[in-house]
């Protein structure tokens, strides 16, 4: 170990957006300056490598992680858990481990349940975009930004503070919050969104053909470019998260299946009032939670 | 008459932000040196004259359309109708009356049913934001947007020239459309997405104490921001556009409702396939119709 560069070298799993970022960013903290990769994808790995992501590039996830004082484990939060175990025995016995998934409860204790626990500390940076992909990747990503790290109950205290001291050295603003209590925020705060943009988008598709023909997509109404920005994001990293975190997030679907009923009713119904309290209700609550535009 | 300036005087009858900013657009752009607006409500008014949005503000809007060439009705859209029945003896044989609503079917055939019937041309410039009232309304709101110009079977061809000349000469770009299928546009570019954003909103009244306690109000994760951004728009205008077009609305809002039911059913059901392939079906239709983040 490197005493001036104690998260170096790096093992990064998973080359995509918001991997990528982390990796690019440590390296401009002056945290990191030698990154080994791997991805199932070997395109991921060939622009990774030539974006300067990474140095190397491992043709399996056990040769990435051998030497490398920081693992971080970049891939979809289904995989994590076998991820985890898969690499174990490879990872060496005083690395820190980190995941970024969005989803924390059930990747902590699936991590947890691995020879890795202790080591391993989850973390959450709040820095997403609907881009995909290494090539999508920058340095500038989590400054600024805040980022959950939510340790598990077999984390160690050593592990949390390395987690922590990582973040803070990337000019992100950790936010220290149990995986239960994480999810549940999180349901609301992003799945949710993310949710009722895919149905917006999803709902649309018998009318696009006359949305072509009559927007001009390049200047769009405001309205329909922000609620279903988030609808571009990966379908597959949004399928897990959806399945991960669905204890938390059915319920509050079930709320916006009902918002949306009282709205569709009281119009239907041409109820003015009652349509009208519903906005007012809804305005409140948007100016709430979101204070700027 | 003026012959340098076609359209001056104007008669603004609404100061919001929509019918502020249109005044403030016409008199930089040089189309017009002089305004004379009124509000049911007498702030608005001194706001307006404070802004140098109008240069005079009537006690009634028979008052303010005495004498000038051009008349804008920018009320919200339920008291279109009303209104130009109230002003019809007062207003210029020759002046061009215009409306900025949101909707155009059942206001074009209101207006056609009064006296101004030849004289007006509905419009709709696609330029708002969440923002509304006299204070925030700004000289740049229309230029480079579209404005769909929506004559009525009894337009004369005149006004319409008028009206498209108007709007050309803000900068705006002119779109000749019916009334009926621009709202079925509408309903579909705009007012859905409203729709979506309202009920996202309302649906997380429940858990807004646990969102303000956990998450930076300033620096929401960006799918919370934008998801929600337009339901902080004016309940007031929006009640009034969704009853008006309730037609077009609402088979849209009955497929939100049917795609966010067949999202949580395969949350529910943990079926990733059908997960997957829904929001994949999402990302490209949102891929089409939106070109840009």
């Amino acid at each position: 170990m490197d005493d001036s560069r104690p998260f170096s070298p790096v093992a990064l799993l998973g080359m995509g957006y918001m991997g990528g970022s982390l990796a690019l960013a440590a390296r401009e903290a002056g945290l990191v300056d030698r990154v080994v990769g791997f991805d199932r994808d070997p395109e991921a790995g060939r622009v990774a490598r030539a974006r300067g992501i990474v140095d190397e590039v491992s043709g399996a996830a056990e040769a990435a992680v051998a030497g490398a004082a920081l693992v971080i484990l970049a891939t979809p939060v289904a995989s994590l858990g076998a991820l985890a175990t898969q690499i174990a025995p490879a990872v060496r016995p005083d690395a820190l481990v980190i995941d970024i998934g969005s989803v924390k409860a059930p990747v902590v204790q699936a991590i947890e349940r691995t020879p890795l626990a202790g080591r391993y500390v989850g973390c959450h940076p709040i820095a997403g975009l609907e881009v995909s992909g290494a090539a999508h990747a920058h340095a500038g990503l989590y400054e600024g930004k805040p980022c959950y790290v939510c340790p598990g109950p077999r984390a160690q205290a050593q592990a949390i503070a390395a987690a922590e001291s990582f973040w803070t050295g990337l000019g992100a603003h950790v936010v220290r919050l149990a995986p239960e209590p994480h999810d549940a925020l999180m349901a609301a705060a992003s799945h949710l969104p993310h949710v009722a943009a895919f149905a917006l988008a999803d709902s649309l598709s018998g009318v696009a053909d006359a949305l072509v023909a009559g927007i001009p997509a390049a200047s769009p109404p405001t309205s329909l470019r922000d609620t279903t920005r988030v609808a571009a994001s990966s379908p597959v990293m949004w399928r897990d998260i959806f399945l991960e975190n669905s204890s938390a997030l059915l319920p509050l679907v079930g709320a916006l299946e009902r918002s949306l009923g009282a709205l569709r009713a009281a119009i239907e119904a041409g109820d003015g009032a009652a349509l009208e309290a519903l906005l007012r209700n809804a305005r409140e609550t948007r100016r709430r939670v979101v204070k700027s535009a």
